[in-house]
Parts: C-alpha cells; sequence; structure tokens
C-alpha cells in the first residue's frame, strides 16, 4: 500500500485502507490468524492471499445470483477493492450442522445435522468477547431496526441455500459460516467483510470414512496442522469448479 | 423430614422430598448461598427460613392474582409444601433495569431503566453454566413448543407487573428476577422454584440519595455483607404490607 492510501482499520486478520474513491476501500487480507477472541494467535505466510482469492471468487458467485456484496474486484494477490460500508456491530452465524461453540452452549451433540438452519448472532465487540446476543437485546440496543434484522437475517438464509450448494459442488460440507453486513453510501445492505475457511466450517466429504476432516480454520483451532494446504485445496477446488 | 420422606433432589439452595400424596412435594429452603454457578458458596444461618417465608407470601399474593403456582402451603419455618411438577430446564429471567451480567454482555450501563422488560432465557444446566439460550436454539433442542414458550413468556411479563407495584408499595425497587416453570400433573404450566431476595435484584427506596442498596443476593455476590439483615428487612416489609 502507498502513502497516499491512509489505514482506515486494523481488524484480526485484515485492513482497511482509503481509495481515491470516497465511496471505496482496499482491504488488504494478512497472514494473522486469531482464535477464541484472540487469545490463540499465529502467522500462516500464504493465508492472505488464499483467503482473498477464495472471498473474491465466492462474493463474484454471490453477486452472480444477486446478493448485494461490498465486493467490487481483486486488486492485487492480497488486496480487494471494495465498497465503504458503514459495518453493522453484528456477526450473523448460519449453522446447518452442529459444532464448535453451539455444543458447549447446549446440550446438541457435534456433527449432529440440524433439521433446518440455525441463525445466531453475535454482538461483534471485541472488549466483551463478542458474545451472544438474542433479538430482544439487539431491539433494547437499538444496534439496527428490526426490519432490517429480518432482512439480514433472510439474506443469510438465501446465502446458505447458494452456499451449500455451491460448497457440496467441490464435495465440500459447509457445516457453518460466520457473515458481517453493512449499509453502503445509498443506504442499501450489503453483504461485508470475506467468505473464507477463516469463518466458513468445510469439511471434506471426498473421503467415504466417518472421520471429520476439517478443511478450515478449525486446523488452527484445534492444532491440526496443514492449514494452508487445507486453504489451498479449496482454493483449488473453487477455481476448478468456477 | 423424617425417613417416609425420600429425597427426590438437590439443588443448590433447597432441597425436594416426596410427600404421602404423589402429587404433591416437600420443599426444604436450605442456608447454602452459591453465585457465579456456585464458583462461590457460603452458608447463612436462618436464610432458608427467610426465603421460605418470604416465598409463601409472594407464591399466595400471585395466586390471588390468579397467577398459577405450585405452591400449596406452608409446611414449618423453612418446608414448604408444593404441587409435584415436571421443571422445565429454562430459566427465565426478566429485567427492568440493567444490571449484572446484561451489562457484561452488552454495551448497556448499569442502572440504565429499560424501555421496556426485558426477557433473557438461560439454559438450566450446571454443566454448561446456565448458558444465555435465543428462541431458536430452544426450539432446536425440542425443549418445550413455540406455545408454551409463549404462555410462559406472557406469564412472565403478566407476574412483573404485579411484582413491580407489591414491591414498589414497600419502598423496594424490582431490577430484576429469575421464574422457573413446570408442568403439573394435569399438563398445566405453572410457577415453580422460589421468588426470594436470591432470585430477585431488590433496591431499597426507602433512602433518598443516589446510592444503589442491595437488598438481595449481590450482598453475598459483591461481599458488601449484612446480607440477613437484608433478607430480615425484606420479609418485615413485606408481612407489614400483606
Amino acid at each position: 500500500m502507498n502513502n497516499k492510501h491512509a489505514l482506515i482499520y486494523e481488524g484480526k486478520a485484515k485492513r482497511v485502507f482509503s481509495h481515491d474513491d470516497p465511496d471505496k476501500v482496499i482491504i488488504e487480507f494478512k497472514d494473522d490468524a486469531t482464535a477464541f477472541n484472540a487469545l490463540k494467535k499465529a502467522k500462516f505466510e500464504g493465508k492472505g492471499k488464499l483467503n482473498c482469492q477464495i472471498s473474491s471468487k465466492i462474493f463474484k458467485f454471490l453477486s452472480n445470483k444477486d446478493i448485494p456484496t461490498h465486493f467490487i474486484e481483486l486488486h492485487n494477490e492480497n488486496t480487494m477493492i471494495a465498497q465503504k460500508i458503514k459495518v453493522i456491530p453484528l456477526e450473523v452465524v448460519l449453522r446447518n450442522t452442529a459444532y464448535g461453540s453451539l455444543c458447549k452452549q447446549t446440550t446438541i451433540k457435534p456433527g449432529t445435522i440440524l433439521a433446518k438452519p440455525l441463525i445466531d448472532i453475535y454482538l461483534k465487540n471485541d472488549e466483551l468477547n463478542d458474545p451472544l446476543i438474542t433479538k430482544d437485546r439487539i431491539k433494547l440496543m437499538n444496534i439496527i431496526s428490526t426490519k432490517d434484522l429480518d432482512s439480514i437475517i433472510d439474506s443469510t438464509l438465501k446465502i446458505n441455500v447458494i452456499l451449500k450448494s455451491f460448497f457440496k459442488n467441490i464435495q465440500l460440507q459447509l457445516v457453518d459460516f460466520k457473515l458481517e453486513f453493512g449499509y453502503d453510501f445509498r443506504n442499501n445492505l450489503v453483504l461485508g467483510d470475506e467468505i473464507s475457511p477463516d469463518n466458513c466450517r468445510l469439511w471434506d466429504l471426498s473421503q467415504k470414512n466417518d472421520t471429520i476432516i476439517s478443511l478450515d480454520k478449525d486446523r488452527f483451532r484445534n492444532d491440526l496442522g496443514g492449514l494452508i494446504e487445507a486453504y489451498s485445496e479449496i482454493n483449488r477446488r473453487i477455481k476448478e469448479f468456477i
């Protein structure tokens, strides 16, 4: 990034820079990985590039299916140009299969296929450790109107239908994923952030046995090793499919 | 309790014994106090009696206002006879004023009077540390039908109107309270557990300054001292009022 692009925001896995066009930003994907609200940290050389490539392709795919996203175009290997959006401080998680925190906060067994998708919403707030939040608490905090919250939930369910089938085509089970939304300069709701193995749980379906083979950030969370190999494999399968 | 009454269940603050009538139980209120999911423990001589007296009077008051409860009659100083119910494993918390865990999980400042009551539901599960649970997770776990969940919420709001005014009459601010519900032998939903300073936050309104004076379990949670004095004061005010 050269000097004329000011750093607007630095997150755990991305940096956002200004663009000549004030309605756009440049998003740089970092090699840093964090888990358990940044209690666990590491760097994986090449992760930034891979997530940038994967996200770009998925955002394009979603746009073609009439899902509005902040993505405009790939800028270079690990940066993309996106619309500048006002990010809503909510993390919307959709779960098709029970895994991770859901199984620590309920009696549902890991690996249970859910009869219908479950949406869990978390407050995006590092200081508070991104807590689970109810619709009533969202309303109370005036984070977003009920109408927009309903739109986000509808949109997440729609995105799930598209992504589930997309990943199934490349022999991946979409276990769960996290989305973030924001308002563009016209105040329209658009999908933001990224869609990558950093925020999707993807299990390999190409193996015929019952063992779970995670091709996502669980390789780091659960010390399974081979994170870059897994992300590269996802990128390879997407490239072949699109 | 004599030998013919078998111990059916022992909780953190109560013991439940069988009764000659199989549709009834004897509930004994213990002197034990626990907080922060039993990480903090103590014994307060006389707490059991006080909570049994306070709960009995409040249950009677609610029955007279057409709220079905499990309470039948006082048995002795620290035991009551109640209907045997199948307890629903949910803790329903209603908040009129923000305090406690709500302020650790949101950006709402302690002491904020909420524009309308907030209902937070927790899964009653000691092993999981009674986590906050969303309506969608309740549905997914098949804990209770949507119709019965709605009934419980309606009932909690109705109980709040009654209790808020009840406590205001005796110069107490009802900050929040926790309820538990169950099904009686006819499968009707009834209010169970207890209603006491162990599960209601009550602030003294008889003082004219702005300092919060807790007359509830926060005296133990926050090491304020004088728990028995506070509970006795609540009992005294209720006795005078009823």
